[in-house]
């Protein structure tokens, strides 16, 4: 890992993920081909795909039970404890109707209301992380979303992952299906004879699945185009170089794009952190995805100071950002943009990825400037409620004329004016 | 307007703008060069798209003076009193950070803060709407944004609309450019010399703007790909045919490709409100637009009951709809999905366009299914903030360990474990 003395150091920030022109041609041509051939094309292109012929997609109650076989009942416990906390943290986020009155008897206001329904995309093959079916599915039942529907697809065996399946029906999916990639976007996007169409797609994905979201983002809504992992540390001398080099790789090891930094104005703990990377390096056993992603990815700022070293934790925008320094409040106090802050010694990053409560899907890439975590306004819309009084709109009505018609709408002028006749 | 005595009528969704192959390539092209190119594109593109050549894009203080003189007083001043009420709408939405405390002394929260700068498009030529600048600038002041960029194509003679700076100005924007189409989304994406990128892009446009936006979205966020207006009215015989027709036409006047809708149990209604459609038709300035609108896009349906006629505007998932009924409080608790919901006879959709404070920008095409109408949430973003306690830790580690493990990710697992070795 490299240490850098200025934030002139090469920018981490990725390029935003719109494939290639052959990856978005064959994506078009997927959504089409399932737009009009419906279930036909779900079945062809799991064959073509994920090389299993399936007769039906639905995951019935007995390969749930089945599922529940297979799975340590401890890791059912630790997945039940999670969602627990998860629950728990969402339900504080729960936004009410509101309404406010003005004193000519005119109300305005908010209606709150959960989305019908929502569809969870669940990555399938050697990454299956039924964490992450526990943050997406969730908030929606929090929320009070009714169908949530999770599409993934099956493995060679014509299954979905245990783990997956137990976390899906311990969250509260109410359909699963065996589909995945951009043909599992268009079956939620538009619907077919087995698969009903959702409101919103949630869930990371591969580029195929991205690009698909990306593209019917409109017919339903989507949450965001998530990228690779990243985690930056602000530190100072107080912190530990070892437990600080750990945290580092825990992200590292996710993906060769992932992204990990320290930002320090201690150079004695950048160089301890430095060396104890090297060393845990050598024994984790996805050591050439974490080496890759340091190599690449990985950085070391020293700043002339503190406040130096926030600046740039603000100009990173992390994903995730863990503050291990003397005075941890007054640092998150001036923490502007980042997606989750993980605050003290104690808050070690996959403390948030597991089980504190908190979401761990996350906004990437910088885009922490503008999103937030998955939270219970993903799942829920709200209506704006107007009551005016006839007090309001005998004082206000010519004024309102009076705008329509200088933009050149006339006709909302004499829709105000229509009152007029009898009334006024 | 035809009357339909069953929901089996044609669908008014409309598809979604996606455009034309040919569209997509040049706004992938207009990206493109400004991206290589900066100021120097933007000037070819005004050059070659709006026909001015401009030797400098920002909007000075000498032509905003100049605009007030050209507005009339009256019309500043009911600008003012709009802008005051959506002030004061929108402030009733301020959210604040919050947290909670476990026993074992952890405390989870929410970290809100305001973007830092948002970009607001706002189209030129015949259509200048002034009150759309209100709509889209004075959230942005409310939630704290500090800087607020506004870009608009120039008139031929290089100036822009007089209404719409001073609009501006009275909303609090912060910069003002003289540039349109896809040329302005990725000046305010990526940034030039004379315009800074912004973090985020709101406000409607043409379809090269829509396009453009689609593109953009995850370098900088947006808020939503807006289509042509829609209305529905709910009605009951106690509606007044007369005001019911202005109101359906004050939307028709928007576009070709608006819609307008009435659902009703009542069939006298029907009839009256089909006739005073044809009458109002004959006078209206915009009468081409509204006629086409209403041929295509227009429906009456009249069902079985009320409870039948919620569900229709359910399924229509409306921009905006009126509720002139009876018992109107009643239905408005069943409504699902509306983007705004206008309660009796003196709220007439034009008072929410202009005047009540709730915000004009809102979902369409059905996407209120799953979208909100423009609020404060759209210009501030969350942070997890997670200070986990060592006695939580303590308590937890080994399960957060084990659910790590099972996903693969020994990493995660020993960034936990480190924290063991000298006090565990």
């Amino acid at each position: 890992m490299k240490i850098y003395s200025s934030f002139d150091a090469p920018s981490l920030r990725r390029s935003v993920e719109n494939g290639t022109l052959e990856q978005r041609k064959a994506v078009l041509d997927i959504l089409e081909e399932v737009r009009n051939s419906g279930d036909e094309a779900l079945y062809f292109f799991t064959n073509k795909f994920d090389g299993v012929s399936l007769s039906t997609l639905k995951v019935t109650d007995k390969e749930i039970a089945e599922a529940y076989e297979r799975v340590d009942n401890t890791l059912i416990g630790i997945m039940r404890e999670a969602a627990q906390n998860i629950q728990e943290y969402h339900e504080k986020q729960q936004k009410t109707s509101w309404m406010m009155t003005r004193p000519d008897g005119t109300i305005l206001g908010q209606k709150v209301t959960p989305l019908d329904s929502v569809g969870v995309y669940v990555p399938g093959g050697t990454a299956a992380y039924p964490s992450s079916v526990l943050m997406t599915v969730v908030p929606a039942v929090v929320a009070g979303v009714e169908r949530i529907v999770m599409v993934s697809p099956p493995q060679k065996d014509g299954a979905l992952n245990a783990s997956v399946l137990v976390a899906a029906k311990e969250a509260g999916v109410t359909e699963i299906y065996k589909v995945g990639g951009a043909q599992a976007i268009a079956a939620l996007a538009y619907g077919t004879k087995s698969i009903k169409p959702v409101d919103k797609i949630v869930g990371p994905g591969n580029i195929y699945v991205a690009l698909a979201k990306r593209e019917v983002f409109g017919i339903v809504d989507i949450d965001m185009i998530a990228g690779p992992s990243e985690i930056v540390v602000l530190a100072d001398e107080t912190a530990n170089a070892h437990e600080v080099a750990a945290d580092l790789l825990s992200q590292a090891e996710h993906d060769p794009r992932s992204s990990c930094c320290l930002v320090t104005a201690s150079q004695s703990l950048a160089e301890a952190v430095q060396k104890e990377v090297e060393l845990q390096l050598q024994t984790l056993p996805r050591k050439e995805i974490a080496r890759a992603s340091i190599d690449e990815y990985g950085a070391i700022y020293v700043t002339e100071n503190l406040e130096e070293a926030i600046k740039v934790v603000n100009e990173l925008a992390p994903e995730h950002l863990e503050i291990i320094v003397e005075k941890a409040q007054e640092s998150l106090a001036k923490i502007k943009h980042a997606g989750a802050i993980f605050v003290g010694r104690y808050s070690s990053e996959p403390v948030g990825d597991y089980f504190a409560g908190t979401n761990h899907v996350l906004p990437t890439n910088g885009t922490a400037r503008f999103s937030s975590p998955l939270n219970l306004d993903d799942y829920q819309k709200k209506s704006s409620v107007i009551l005016y009084s006839d007090a309001a709109f005998k004082e206000n009505a010519s004024k309102i004329a009076a705008f329509a018609r200088s933009e050149g709408l006339e006709a909302h002028a004499r829709a105000i004016e229509s009152r007029f006749k009898e009334e006024m």
